[in-house]
């Protein structure tokens, strides 16, 4: 499949970096904000538009829902721990994907869709706020993460705001 | 520790998203040009303006390393199977946090300083061609993401330039 693909796509970004890299101001290995957020991989939230940081202010870390799996707290244990950031939002929003499916049911699907049963955990969730809390919760009680400050909040992809919550 | 931690970075977010907010365009939940981006956490990525990406235009996934670890492919079958897209960039870059140490050292470290040992794999690696190549070649065998294209880019933080590797 990989290389009969339309790269049209691909074209366009490969141009779009000459034209990036041709203004490019570098920056420093630790963020120069000392913060970390931990975001949706979901393609309306523009995190550095969203808070205003530029290139080298924070670490962005980011997987479907915004959750603190074990791999985000990998980062985030080398983000605090190993280059120094302090402070840490974490960014649910309105309108998730997550939202509007079960695990059961999509692995069903892609099981008949390809033939290959897998026991893949997809964590989707049904109350965004409380989904929230338990990720800031998660982060918290890390014995590796005891001197980060960890804000929960929801971003509206309807009106750009985001809530504070926990 | 997260009471007493100082808030002003934290309270120039919040101004900067209502600032962000006052002029919001909307999209929609499946990313517009059926993009996905597999990215390191690391500040000096801004992957939007490296790939002159807009709001809404791809998923976004990052991790320490821009690793395809099994929270990449669950963030990923999500994005292909259940949001459409169709095409993934998986992005690391020169000078990255996790050619700096070692697991074993870095566990050993953190359990001296906090007094708590956890068996946590940081996933460190010393040759970053070597480690793009694994993760591309990961990636195209997942039996639930056939369907997309996958290409492997080093991103030079010296010059802003992508390189094409896989």
């Amino acid at each position: 499949m990989t290389t009969d693909a339309p790269s049209a796509e691909y074209s366009r970004a490969l141009a779009e970096n000459a034209r990036y890299a041709a203004q490019f101001d570098r920056s420093t290995l630790s963020p120069a904000r000392r913060l970390a957020i931990l975001a949706c991989m979901d393609g309306r939230l523009t995190i550095e538009d969203i808070f205003g940081l530029r290139t080298g202010d924070a670490h962005i870390i980011r997987n479907a829902g915004g959750l603190a799996t074990d791999d985000a707290l990998r980062s985030l244990v080398i983000s605090q721990r190993l280059l120094d950031t302090r402070e840490l939002l974490v960014v649910a929003h309105t309108g998730c994907g997550m939202l509007t499916f079960r695990d059961d049911e999509l692995r069903a699907q892609l099981a008949a869709d390809t033939g290959v049963a897998l026991d893949l955990a997809f964590h989707a969730f049904s109350d965004l706020e409380a989904s929230l809390r338990a990720q800031v919760e998660r982060i918290r009680a890390h014995p590796w993460l005891r001197d980060m400050a960890v804000h929960g909040v929801v971003y509206e992809v309807e009106t750009g705001r985001v809530r504070e919550i926990a």
